[in-house]
């Protein structure tokens, strides 16, 4: 069973929003202003470079040289869960050799997602071959499953698998099925792993099935709201539940948005920074009055970030 | 309307296989050696960098040092038809700039591919911003249709609005829907583009309806039974119909097998060359059973490469 530092790896994870500057290029500084106010408002740790993150519009060069950026500007790299997988093998070992250089001491990896329906084997033989190349005991994987978008998912009889092979460098889940049931069984069958359900939504009831926490798009923005579940629940206060119901109602407005733009758009409101709102092609930002419904249904339940 | 040279992008365009060496580097070499042998079997074209090359497969590095490889090898560039899309914009920028800089005449374009149910204006932004950066006038664009695996279609409205665009820049489709009345929906509407179905099933059909041709991943096996469809139906043969028919027969074999492995194990035959049915994962090579099948059912229609 892994050997993840007791201290590591639970709580709330936030799947760092990238912004970038009008022209599209990223923009390390404001990433690196992000993360530190996303620490300080208690957030346990920051999986940079997830789908939230818009990683998949990034070329390798862009990852690397931000997650250089983020150190640079003092981000604790033991904070950092950067996001790794791409569809080619050869890019993911080159990403996770990186991270490990820089002191992350886990990585996010999305199954190689370019074609679809294949075999639990060659998925298997894909994360060995990466484990091998990388080859450091140092390495710390967390599987990265979200069908709905990957399209390729990471069933549990391969994490299984990949856990018998590599028991020391898989260290978790992220579930982003958003299926509770499949996140359950996932509780119950892997005792060791760090299981972070994909939204906060699942934030308490993961807790009390022995989960870690979660890693959530909307931690972006309502960190410290999120960040109180867990705290609550630690502390065997009786208000836990309350805790949730309000978390809870936050992401129910959030997802009657497109995710990723409307949280970038409430991050250029707090930051009073409209270029914040980016997003790069495919995505579209919100129109205006998507954004004015945004903001008015987040008002109706006293919400601001 | 486009001005694509008309002697150029019509036939039988080939997505090439590429070969890996056993410990699953590219073999530029042996990629070339078939580039050649394609071509003297009669291939009009050569599509590499698909889907079938598992192109998604390799870094940005490997594609570009195999192109290069190609040129130096002496496989015609205006031959070449490399495939550039990528889900991030930047590497599609840089492999189109490369492909025009080496000499080739158009490169076929996947959309961005990893976030799903994305909007036609996010696509139709996508390829503006991108033919924007290349910022070429030699630039000519093969849209990639291949929902199945891409996920991500291009609607016939994302084609027109291109066009009305950049009338000079989109050149034509491949369609590997696999959807015969689209192809035709795609044929009728757009008169002046060239369109190949991605399947030689579709090849005298699409000819008869104003179709360019095909562009498909059987070719790396039986380039010459599909090219002699094509010749039939340019001469006006009575027989067209049987070509068509014999060259079926052949790709309802292949379709019985994994299609990518299924052609790099017969190669790995006509190469006598066993490291060339090499894949890289997810992908997984034929069981020997299922290679014995492939080669028993090829045998039985009087089939060999």
């Amino acid at each position: 069973m892994s050997t993840v530092n007791q201290n590591l790896f639970k709580g709330v994870w936030v799947p760092v929003l990238t912004p970038f500057a009008a022209d599209l290029s990223v923009d390390g500084t404001a990433l690196a202003a992000h993360c530190h106010w996303l620490l300080e408002q208690g957030a346990d740790g920051l999986a940079v470079f997830g789908t939230t993150s818009e990683a998949n519009s990034l070329s390798v060069e862009e990852r690397m040289s931000l997650l250089e950026a983020l150190v640079e500007a003092g981000v604790p790299a033991d904070r950092l869960m950067p996001g790794v997988g791409c569809c080619a093998m050869g890019d993911t070992v080159r990403l996770s050799r990186q991270a490990l250089d820089y002191g992350c001491r886990g990585v996010l990896m999305l199954p190689p997602f370019y074609y679809k329906g294949v075999s639990e084997d060659g998925l298997f033989a894909s994360f060995c071959r990466i484990i091998e190349q990388v080859g450091s005991d140092d390495l710390r994987i967390f599987l990265y499953h979200i069908p709905p978008v990957s399209q390729v998912p990471i069933p549990a009889s391969l994490v299984a698998r990949l856990l018998q092979s590599y028991p020391n460098q898989i260290a978790g889940i992220k579930d982003s099925g958003g299926d509770w049931n499949h996140t359950c069984e996932l509780l119950e069958r892997f005792d060791g792993l760090r299981i972070f359900p994909g939204s906060e939504r699942f934030l308490l009831d993961a807790l009390r099935h022995g989960g870690a926490g979660c890693i959530t798009a909307s931690g972006n923005v309502n960190p410290g709201g999120i960040r109180r579940v867990y705290e609550r629940w630690s502390d065997g206060a009786d208000d836990a539940d309350d805790t949730q119901h309000r978390a809870t109602a936050v992401r129910d407005v959030l997802e009657q948005s497109r995710m990723i733009p409307a949280l970038k758009t409430l991050c250029a409101r707090h930051y009073d920074d409209p270029v914040w709102a980016t997003v790069r092609p495919p995505l579209t930002p919100l129109s205006d009055p998507d954004r004015a419904a945004l903001f008015e249904r987040l008002d109706q339940i006293g919400f601001s970030m």
